[in-house]
C-alpha cells in the first residue's frame, strides 16, 4: 500500500453509454457513475470496460467536464488517461489533476509492439514532465493480453524510483496471480489492484488495495461486501458466490453483456448499445444473458434513484 | 488493378521530424516530402513508419493543413486517417478528402483484440457513412503483427460488396506472400500492395498496385526503378539488391535507423529523433549503420535542394 495513494477498496471501470447517435450521453453516464458511488465504489472512468479507447480525446475531455459539474466526488475517480500519443495522454492527464481526480490509471502507448523499457520509461516520464503536477497520481494499468505492452517488474522499480511521489500503484488485469504476487511483496508503497474481483481476497491478504473489476459495474455491492469483509469467517464464501457470478457474465463477451444487464434489468435498451469494432449481444446471447441474471436473481437496488 | 484506385507505383511512408522539443518539425517533414515526389514516390503520410499514432489528431491535422499550402501535389498523398476511435477516423478522413488527397490508408482500430469482422465491418461502415463523399477512396491497411487485428478475406469481400466505389485496395503488410496472393487472385477492380519491395516484382507479376514500404523514404529511386523495369530481362537482379539494402536497414530498428540515415547523409542530427515509446539508435547502432552505409555506398540525391 502506498502513502501516496488515496483508493483503497473496489472500483468499477465505468461502462459508457451511447445515445442513437453513438455519441457519449452524459446524462446516462453521470446517473451511473452517481449509483456506483452509492454502492462504495470509486470510479475508474475511461477504462478498458469504458470503450474508453473508441472515444476521441475530446469526447473524453467533454465528459469529464460534465462529471466535474456534476458534483460528484472527484477524489474517487481514477479515469484512463494513457495514450499511445504523449499530448492525448498530456491532455488527458492535465484535465484529470486539473478537475480534482484522485489519480490515474494510464496505459502504456500500444500501437507498436516490442518496444523496450526504456522506451516506455520515456514515454510515461514525457507526460509527468509536461503535466508537472505535484498534485499527479500515476496508477499503472498492466493489461498484456489487450495492450499487448506489459509493465514489467524493471520498468515499475525504474519508475518508483525516479517518480517516487507520482507513480502510487498499478492495475494487474494479467490474470496471471504470479505476477500480482511479485509485485505485492517487491514494492513497498506501491497500491497493487487485481483486475478482477476473482483475485481480490487474495490480493488483500497480501497486502494489496483492492481491484479494478468490470462486474463492479452491476455487482458492485457484493464485491464491496467481500472488500469489508475479508478478514471474517465467511470471506472465502464470499469470494466464492463473487467469482461465480462474474464467471456467469464472462460467458458472453463482458462489455456489451454489462451494458445489457443494466439495460434489461433498468428496462432502458439504449443502454445496451456499443460503439464498433465492438457489437451488441444478439437475440440469443440477450436470452443467455436473461437466463443468467434470473438464476442469480440479479438486481442493481437503487438504480437510476436521485438522478 | 482497380478503376477507381489512383495510385500504382511505389509510395513511401513518410517519416516524421521532430523539433528538439519533440513536436513535428514541417519544415523538414515538407523538405522530405518533397525530394520523395521527385523520387517519382508516392506520399503514404501518416504511416506505422510516421509514428502516426505517436501524434495527436490535432497534430496531424495541423500537418494535413502545412501540406496542403505546400503546393505539392495532394493526389499524390495516401495519409494513415484508420484510428481506434471512430470519431477520430472521421476526422482524420475527412480532412485527407478536403485537402484532396488520393485517398486514405486505413488502419483498423487495434485496441480491443479478438474482435469480429461484423465489428470491424460495422466501424468501416460508420466512418465511410460519417464522412459521406464520393470522393473518399479508401485502401484497407493489413499489417497483423502491429495492429493485431487482421483484415479478413470476408471482410474484404463484404466492404468491396458495400462499398465498391470507395474501399478500392489495401496494403498487405503481413510479410505473408500467400496472403498477398490471395488477395489478387481473388479480388477484381482491387489495388493491391505490397508491404515492402522485398516482393514488389512478385507483387506486380501477380497484377498488383505497387508497393509502399519504410525503406522508399531513403532508397526510393532503386524500388522505382524495379518498379518501371519489372518486365526486364534483368529484373530479378533489381529485386535481390533492392532486397538486400533493405535486409541490411533491417538488422536495425527500421524507424529509429530511417531517420538516423536521413541524419547522417544530410548532416542534420535533428532528424534522428523519435518519440517515446520508440528510441533513437544507440552510438554503437549509429556506428552499424554507417558502416552499412559506407558499404551500400549510400546517397540521397538532390534532398533538401529546392526546399
Amino acid at each position: 500500500m502506498s502513502s501516496n495513494a488515496a483508493f483503497t477498496g473496489v472500483l468499477s471501470p465505468v461502462v459508457t453509454p451511447f445515445d442513437s447517435d453513438l455519441n457519449p450521453d452524459p446524462q446516462r453516464w453521470i446517473t451511473h457513475c452517481r449509483w456506483l458511488l452509492s454502492q462504495q465504489c470509486g470510479l475508474a472512468l475511461f477504462g478498458t470496460n469504458s470503450e474508453a479507447n473508441s472515444l476521441s480525446v475530446a469526447e473524453r475531455l467533454s465528459l469529464l467536464d460534465e462529471i466535474a459539474a456534476s458534483g460528484l466526488d472527484m477524489a474517487r475517480m481514477m479515469p484512463g488517461t494513457g495514450a499511445c500519443s504523449i499530448p492525448d495522454a498530456v491532455e488527458l492527464t492535465g484535465k484529470a489533476v486539473d478537475i480534482g481526480c484522485g489519480g490515474v490509471l494510464m496505459l502504456p502507448p500500444f500501437y507498436y509492439k516490442g518496444v523496450s523499457d526504456e522506451g516506455l520509461f520515456g514515454y510515461y516520464s514525457e507526460v509527468i514532465q509536461r503535466v508537472g503536477s505535484h498534485d499527479l497520481r500515476i496508477y499503472l494499468y498492466h493489461i498484456p493480453q489487450v495492450a499487448q505492452i506489459p509493465i514489467s517488474l524493471a520498468l515499475i522499480e525504474r519508475l518508483l524510483k525516479e517518480y517516487p511521489e507520482t507513480v502510487v500503484g498499478i492495475k494487474d488485469s494479467s490474470g496471471d496471480w504470479s505476477n500480482t504476487q511479485t509485485m505485492l511483496e517487491r514494492f513497498d508503497d506501491f497500491a497493487v489492484f487485481a483486475g478482477s474481483e476473482s483475485f481480490l481476497l487474495k490480493t488483500l491478504q497480501a497486502g494489496g488495495a483492492g481491484c479494478i473489476s468490470a462486474t463492479a459495474n452491476i455487482n458492485p455491492a457484493a464485491i464491496h461486501d467481500l472488500y469489508v469483509n475479508w478478514r471474517s469467517d465467511d470471506a472465502d464464501e464470499r469470494q466464492r458466490s463473487t467469482t461465480a457470478f462474474r464467471e456467469s457474465i464472462a460467458q458472453l463477451p463482458m462489455i456489451p453483456a454489462l451494458k445489457a444487464t443494466i439495460a434489461t434489468v433498468n428496462g432502458d435498451d439504449g443502454w445496451a448499445r456499443v460503439r464498433p469494432p465492438l457489437v451488441e449481444l444478439d437475440g440469443a446471447q440477450r436470452g443467455t444473458l436473461d437466463a443468467l441474471l434470473k438464476r442469480h436473481e440479479f438486481s442493481m437496488p437503487g438504480w437510476g434513484m436521485g438522478s
